[in-house]
């Protein structure tokens, strides 16, 4: 049977998602949670693969498993062998066809920043710090502009290869929060490499008036990355959720 | 000249404020910052020492110096020193007068905790996790019993050894943001030992429906710590400011 994990991680200790050879990962302790719960290797595949210090409210995986676990046992199960900085907040049943990376729909991402004359001790671990200040209208602003069907391939690290770099974006904001905290929320049907830092780095940098929004539409039709702002740092990113289309009935039982 | 500092910190990684043989401190961090700042071996003062794993959002403290960094230019220098989870806010000259703990007139803390059937990775660094549900308005209704001129014997750990329980409690609130955290805030003239970990134990336990009005009163009256909630963990809880007779006026030249 097919398990569909709903997982929040604390990114800050671990080189990402995926195993590698060199330094911890979320993938390999959700791997060896699942051997220790059930004497299975098994493949945990994600819906993407966060990067070094990403964090994640709600990433999606899944799993094979021939073990007698109750699906929605595995939650409790898994967190009993998982370190406190990853959690299974849910597990369900779901069918075959299920893949978390190909049967997403959409995906929604935070990205956090502040800004202060000096790093705040309590607010770093989980936003970017900002040393200038940051003219909020202009970057609502270039904010709208993300919103859309577009090719944004000048949002993408330089050196990636993919060849479709047309992507839909069907939300993006940028809020204030009373403690002096922007978050940039932005939700689409898929993201290139590094995608939303660049575009949180295009808001700060639009912020600082150094970029203007015809900058953003230039960049948008030269697919010029040089045009944009730099890449923010991955400790004020979180995959937020992510939604499949049948979200709701996954825990119906199989007929 | 004597130099006021205004700190912020993560608690996690620390032994609490105060110097001690064995594990890491903030006074000892602070300390090694001004030797390596000035060239001087000199007594950082708190308002109060912090226990271990408690934050600052605003501590105070002081030294004197015979250095010749302008005040206002410590901040800056003792935070090259510094490793980035303690951060000096602000620097100022104060009279010799001053003292950080004696010259105090009123503290807030604020103690966060959230609700949830499993830790939260993104929330548990700064909230203590609570797995029952919480009712908010009787929570409310004995957070009212803290305010006022009354003697917090019960609410002060065991074994503590102070003559004079009677503290002033100008203000206690709780709140509950949207992302499901409560936080207890709290402003006094002084608290005992674990005083504010007891209060929040206390709400806690009225949430839970495992303690009510009526105990607390009796509390008050018999200064019996056992019928009050437990001590909370000292990861929720944080120094949020130190107030002084004198604040607003600290930065004018001495005459």
């Amino acid at each position: 049977m097919r398990i569909k994990l709903t997982l929040e991680y604390d990114g800050t200790n671990y080189c990402g998602w995926q195993i590698q050879p060199n330094g911890v990962t979320v993938q390999q302790q959700i791997e060896n949670a699942v051997l220790a719960v059930t004497g299975e290797k098994v493949s945990v595949t994600a819906s993407g693969r966060t990067d070094s210090g990403v964090h994640a409210l709600g990433q999606v995986a899944h799993f094979d498993t021939n073990s007698s676990i109750p699906p929605e046992r595995f939650a409790p199960a898994l967190n009993s062998a998982l370190p406190s900085d990853v959690r299974v907040l849910k597990s369900a049943l779901v069918s075959e066809e299920f893949h978390s990376r190909f049967s997403a729909k959409k995906k929604t991402y935070a990205y956090k920043f502040y800004v202060s004359d000096v790093i705040r001790p309590l607010t770093d671990r989980y936003a970017a710090f900002v040393a200038f200040p940051l003219d909020f209208a202009a970057m609502k602003r270039v904010c709208e502009l993300f919103i859309g069907t577009k090719d944004f391939r000048a949002f993408m690290a330089t050196g990636s290869e993919v060849s479709d770099t047309v992507r839909t974006v069907y939300d993006a904001k940028i809020t204030l929060s009373d403690d002096g905290v922007f978050t940039f929320t932005v939700t689409g049907n898929g993201f290139l490499y590094n995608m939303v830092r660049i575009m949180a780095g295009t808001l700060v940098a639009a912020g600082e008036g150094k970029i203007s929004r015809q900058n953003v539409l230039d960049a948008f039709s030269s697919g010029n990355r040089n045009l944009l702002g730099k890449t923010m740092p991955a400790r004020g990113l979180t995959l937020v959720s992510v939604e499949y289309p049948c979200d709701g009935e996954e825990n119906l039982p199989l007929s």
